[in-house]
């Protein structure tokens, strides 16, 4: 059950980061963060037809990155960034490498000047 | 020149996204952050060819996240996290939004409570 969760979450995840790894999505999601709209609307300013825009917009859909709601005569999307967080937290686990880099860098420049200052 | 490093930044994120997309790439990762190791070590838990193996980490190495190195007979593989700090900082944008929501569950649970109370 364990594993099977697991498993869920991993393919959760490969959807989420294949979801961001494309420019126009990526502008799409930041976009929909300024709040929702409709799709013709939020398709406008991208350079493409509405078809190749709203590929885009299913593949987001899938990841659970966008909902689609009916509104009137035309669709809605809307933000649920909520599934970017596992992706957060899985990224989160590698800052004590940048951290840790900072510090060791910092070291290096605080003795550097400590030599400066004692010569 | 700001939008071709713009652009080719936005290639970088593509990269990476994509290369983190994938179970046994990120399990390569996370044995990675353990340390450095000889190829056929670190392939030898995996449960696939080693030619399999050294196909997800070419991927890892054009996104920047694995260096191989020479060092006598064999190649060995080291993490080099500094491009996920890119991927950190894209998906931070959108923390604003799950602590909003948290703020306002919180909020939502005060009132009922004071509710209670006041009964």
């Amino acid at each position: 059950m364990v594993q099977y969760k697991e498993a869920a979450a991993a393919r959760q995840i490969d959807r989420v980061t294949a979801a961001i790894s494309d420019p126009t999505r990526r502008a799409i999601i930041e976009r929909l963060a300024r709040g929702p709209g409709r799709i013709s609307d939020i398709a406008a300013p991208f350079s493409m037809t509405l078809t190749g825009f709203c590929k885009h917009v299913r593949v987001l859909e899938r990841a659970g990155l966008v909902r689609r709601t009916r509104r009137g005569r035309e669709n809605t999307l809307t933000l649920s960034p909520e599934p970017l967080r596992d992706v957060a937290q899985w990224v989160r686990n590698y800052e004590k490498f940048w951290n840790s880099r900072l510090d060791r860098l910092h070291d290096f420049f605080a003795n550097e000047k400590e030599k400066e200052i004692s010569q």
